[in-house]
């Protein structure tokens, strides 16, 4: 949003990256019939020849527009909309391989000689290959992007290079076959002799189910190599297999683990818990408050991803603290009166906690170590008399149960237990302390509210 | 166990979980059938066609009942019984989907037209597959079903998923060849010129054989594509098998690595240790003290799997830890007559350990950090007296030692070695202080016990 | 070495052990030559059936001995030489399984017909493979045995695995041809038409060829499946090398990260530094001292493995320490004439660290956090005056320096640096004070001592 | 740089450096030539004769050199210059193979016999390949030298690898081939029947086309074995290959999971967060807030990576923070007049931080744990005036904020938020009193500061 100087556009422009779009778009196209041309058109056919050049000044103008573009400084994040340091930027890095890829090495020659160029014209015209950096770029930045999948995303990617590498190899090794001095020892020319007279989809089709058949290590041997040259190119074609290959099973492997693993710790935690009570004969209704905490812990994952709050600074906690439990606190008879000062100090020590239904809460006669309040759900209090548990009474959301003991500082009176699932919020005795030793005049409402309660 | 509304069913009914695996049997079949009927049965074979009709109705009764299962809302954790909200759900879902999957195309074109269908209604009896849906949401269930072992159920929807793909592609490439003009330029012609003539069952297996050859990217090659119709679909099948295969790789690898893990942890550990000695030149009985107690960690990991329990709430520890280690320490000379709060709130402070035979507990002069009490096995009390190890007696289980050192605050008087193996539960310092503190007249009590025991 | 019932054997007797491998090299020599001979001999050589014979006598023999091995019991870790433990425990286990894999169906059926059995018979003996349990338990157990490595014992189990897997196919695919009644429409006789009258390495030779080429997916071609049965076999069998690859590179992947993890380690922390001093434009100065640490660090990783002691209890760590540095510490001025009590303490609260040549041990003027005691190398004493660094003097092994700031509780006089590599204990602060408030005698010995060095 | 014995040469001297690096070079060549000699060329021509003696030479120098060659002790991390210790340690180790691998066994047969040796003598110059140790120990070299780049490291050698099993492979099956009676029945000869008049060149890219086909497992099968010579050699190179596929996997694996850790966290991370955010309702606002933390610090990752500092000692730490953050706090104006000594001992502890725009770095009200000195950027001052925001002032880069709470110990009295991409120093306010409170002079002066500004 910052403004820029005159006639500088800023990359992030959606104009612009429209027109980034638009020239992504033009690259697959020429990555895709570059090599097509390059081996099944011998001639350069009209049509083809006009789009080629329309194509190419479209880059051509991206290289001018290039030089209006403010660039992300990677030092100092800032954009820099110097004209002077974008020409000095780009001169020294892509702009000789931008010009080269968009020089009309055909549309030149044809000025000088009768026919399209010869084999040396045809290899220079592979320099537009380069512009593929363009579709590398993007992937690189859809990666990051939140909004895409990264799923989908790395293997669309993965699929555009595999599909690159078939066609290519497909277009070269039927090009080897075409120029070859005598037909029949080519790899198509053995199996089809009349090979040149078949239909271009056919051919094409041929080519590529070769290339396909041999990436995927399949090589069932109907088509193969006749002669050194195509041995030469299937040598270093194979080679590269080996390494696409490899590289598509390990990020497919990436994948996998990743996905995999919240499954797996979940399974972890739950055998390590079935493995702990079998081997301290711990009784069923032990096990099953275990293994019942544990999955709600893993089903609420999502509720209470507070972890990923860890690494924030203490400004943006407290906001969303504020935002998530202030209404919550404000409304709890014990904290009825006090300052506001108390309260905004008070909310980000709580944590926000699920408990599955019949679960203690608090032990009676435990150490007073926290305080809860009720969000959601509803809680027992329980007592035991005669050793005998006896419910005294419920509360329910908005109420706070452990205080008396967490003030008083003597173990809880009162066990606490839930009788569904509930959302409770948790604070700790040692943190309520140092607020309250802050704020004398806030102790003395607080314990009067405890009186009163009491 | 919440009580629904009147003629709603839950979706963990046991006879309602009963009904949707049925459907999945169902699905199976359904799937295995589906393509084969396509490639290899030209014509409706009567038996196959009614039972085909039965299956449908199965799955429409499913579509009625559906809109009588509650279902889990993915926010508040809490069943969904309201009617109208189940309706609005499943038909903004997969309502459309389910129809279009169980509306019976070839029994409706057969209402019309003389012969069962042509092309166009076999492809819309392929909307079948929907189904599958049903087994993927099967499979997802049962790997979060801590009673089935994780591998296992992953190798079967693996192998599932392998097998499926076999029989599809087998089953089209062999509808390929049967459809082809000329049967001779046909993958299976080319070898078999009567093919059309062969049992069901040759034809089957061939093309299975074709499809699982391709798949393991053996490739053979006595079998392969003869014409472009064919080389297509062995290009898309190949990419699949490309897909799938990584996929298969990747998640061997996850379990491999899942699986070997404790094992290599040990492993790492001990080679850290030996490495250590070695460098420091330690003597050989430190050396195999180490050892030892690393190895025995190792194998009773399973005992002590306390660090499982570190994010469980409190109450729960305390209930684990009451049931553990209650009897342990009532039954301690030391804390004979203290109140039942002080062994309340004591329990949970405790940690069990084990001992290997011949470990020192505690060394002679050692700060006092710890006490312990001996839960099982046996050590013996030990002192340097003019230099030389003497043994003064022995502890057997339910005995308390450190315990001297610990409440008068002075370096432990005696040292403590393990005879056999020994499990010994370890109470901190700090943690039995901060107690005694906050009960007086128990401190009392455990000061007397104390100087009777001296 | 606990003493175990008359007549009973502990299962870590070395007897015991070597009887179990050459048992181990039995199964391996039956596992190799039960398939051979079901698919070459289809006629019983008297050799062979003779030491047949003898190795299952062996195993009748071992089925008796188990009635007599102790067991180790899987929760309470003890042996348990209960002979009637022992025999429910085998009887309820394994004993149904061994006994049908050692009773000689062969020999019996020679009792009752003059032909050694028909194929039944054949594949009943294949219930000897049974016994290769005895190879995959003697693998688990090598892989948790520190003296040989994890590397090598886990590829010699693949290796097996691998190779016993290309045994079995070959001579089963082999015994499928040679069944087959048409020899020249099986995968041998297709090529070989006679290959019955080949010889038996020749033979032998085809079929683990056959059998690697398919395995490996290779997949020539030249040897293929020609008729349904051998379709169907080699359905099965490529299946399940689907698996066997999937399993293998899993294994690989997992011991290739694992390898790899320390140089990873390493070069991610150089790369972080160098990005770090980049980015901040540090100066080169500090740029090397930071590298050349972090490089010492790698190097001496195995001389302070002593993260690897942290999970022990307190008695061994205090050990160590002792051993390691008490006699460095008993040397230093300082420590003269204090109590062993003292020193006893001291010595575990020690760290030791290495320092690179010309690092900065002390900074003049920093916080006294921790004081230092000199293992070996050298280190210089600077102090700036008048803004220049000056060398007031040198420190060699068994000093101590850093000492007077921690006494006195001021900012240190005095910097240290370091002349050549140098192992330093490093004692913190905290501690030592606490050491020494527990000992008020020794506190002013020490003190005496300081001032006497002043 | 230590000075070492006369006559002696340290391993890291450059010029020693460069003869390894050339003998890498004459060994990569030897590696390449021997098994090309072995196969293709049956007699030894001159120039290759010749050339072989002169790289055996070099070989026989480099023997010589290593006995005056100092090496690393691997326990002291010392050189070792004595003499008769290299030597003793060159004797024991490898100086039998090397010599063994460099004794030119073809010449010393043709001093004997006419004809260059037979076959015998040729498998004795296999022995060469032991140089290829040296191959080995360069690449572990590289691995560690951080001036290279892993990944392509690890690729050289995995290529390599690879290029080297195909050549030998290829080399070795035309061998077999080649020496076999019967012409017609070797892999090359079933196709080419003449293939000992084809050209050399032809046969080497035949026997390379061969097995690069064999080792990616594309198995055409328009070569194969023939007879069961070269069966048993085809079965030994494609279990190789199974391991070798596996290892490229694997390593491939490991480094694409090493490569995409950052970016899999960065996403991570970012789907926690907007899981939280739509799980608890939290306002767009909010959300937006943290996003743009969580990029910034993604972003920033470079410029912050403190963690690495954090295994660093004190003097390293705290030279870099000097360093850093000395002249930004020097020119704060509450600490003009304060001592060095304080200055010295509050640089460390400040903390560098990256605020995005429109980020509260204190709310107003909140707990003073923290003071902060704007190093870059420009921060506003809000306070809430009848529940309105209203913006006080701004503060830019150089002052300090925050003090005033902190130094007072009551709340903040005035919020701060960025309006520009800031860089901020923190410093945590125990560690500031701790400070002060060492420096009763420096309070007064800062107190005094503190009341100028108010």
């Amino acid at each position: 949003a910052t403004k820029l100087r005159k006639h500088i556009i800023s990359p992030f422009n959606p104009r612009y990256r429209a027109w980034e779009m638009f020239l992504v778009l033009l690259v697959i196209y020429s990555a895709w019939i570059s090599p097509f041309e390059f081996a099944f058109l011998s001639y350069k056919k009209d049509a083809l020849f006009i789009i080629d050049n329309i194509v190419n000044s479209f880059f051509a103008i991206d290289i001018l527009l290039t030089f209006f573009v403010a660039y992300l400084d990677s030092q100092s994040y800032l954009l820099v909309d110097n004209r002077r340091k974008i020409a000095i930027r780009y001169l020294s890095t892509w702009f000789i391989f931008d010009v080269c890829s968009t020089v009309p090495f055909q549309s030149i020659s044809l000025l000088f000689t009768d026919h399209s160029g010869g084999l040396g014209f045809q290899i220079l015209s592979m320099l537009r290959l380069w512009r593929l950096r363009r579709v590398s770029a993007l992937f690189a930045r859809l990666e990051k992007d939140i909004r895409f999948n990264y799923f989908w995303t790395r293997c669309t990617k993965l699929i555009s290079v595999t599909l690159f590498a078939v066609h290519c190899a497909g277009c070269f090794n039927y090009m080897i076959a075409d120029r070859y001095p005598d037909p029949k020892r080519t790899w198509i020319g053995a199996v089809y002799p009349n090979f040149k007279e078949m239909s271009l989809w056919d051919r094409y089709i041929t080519a590529i189910y070769w290339s396909i058949v041999t990436l995927t290590t399949t090589g069932y041997g109907d088509l193969h190599a006749e002669n050194p040259r195509e041995m030469l190119f299937d040598i270093f074609y194979m080679l590269f297999n080996l390494g696409l290959t490899s590289y598509l099973i390990g990020n497919m492997t990436n994948l996998v683990v990743h996905w995999t693993s919240r499954t797996r710790n979940f399974r972890d935690t739950v055998r390590a818990t079935s493995e702990f009570t079998k081997r301290n004969h711990l009784p069923p209704h032990l096990h099953e408050r275990l293994l019942s905490h544990i999955c709600l812990k893993f089903k609420t994952e999502g509720f209470k991803k507070q972890e990923a709050l860890n690494g924030l600074p203490k400004a943006i906690r407290s906001s969303i603290a504020h935002y998530l439990f202030y209404p919550n606190v404000q409304n709890v008879q014990l904290f009825q009166g006090v300052s506001q000062d108390f309260l905004f100090q008070l909310v980000p020590e709580l944590e926000a906690e699920y408990y599955p239904p019949k679960e203690d809460v608090i032990l009676q006669n435990e150490a007073p170590t926290d305080a809860y309040i009720l969000v959601s759900g509803e809680v027992e209090l329980v007592a035991s008399i005669d050793g005998h548990d006896q419910v005294l009474g419920k509360a329910t959301a908005g109420e706070m149960f452990g205080e008396i003991g967490v003030l008083c500082g003597k173990p809880q009176p009162i066990g606490v237990r839930t009788t569904e699932l509930s959302q409770i919020l948790r604070l700790n005795r040692t943190a309520l302390l140092d607020i309250l030793q802050a704020h004398p005049a806030d102790e003395h409402t607080i314990m009067n509210n405890l009186f009163l309660k009491l």
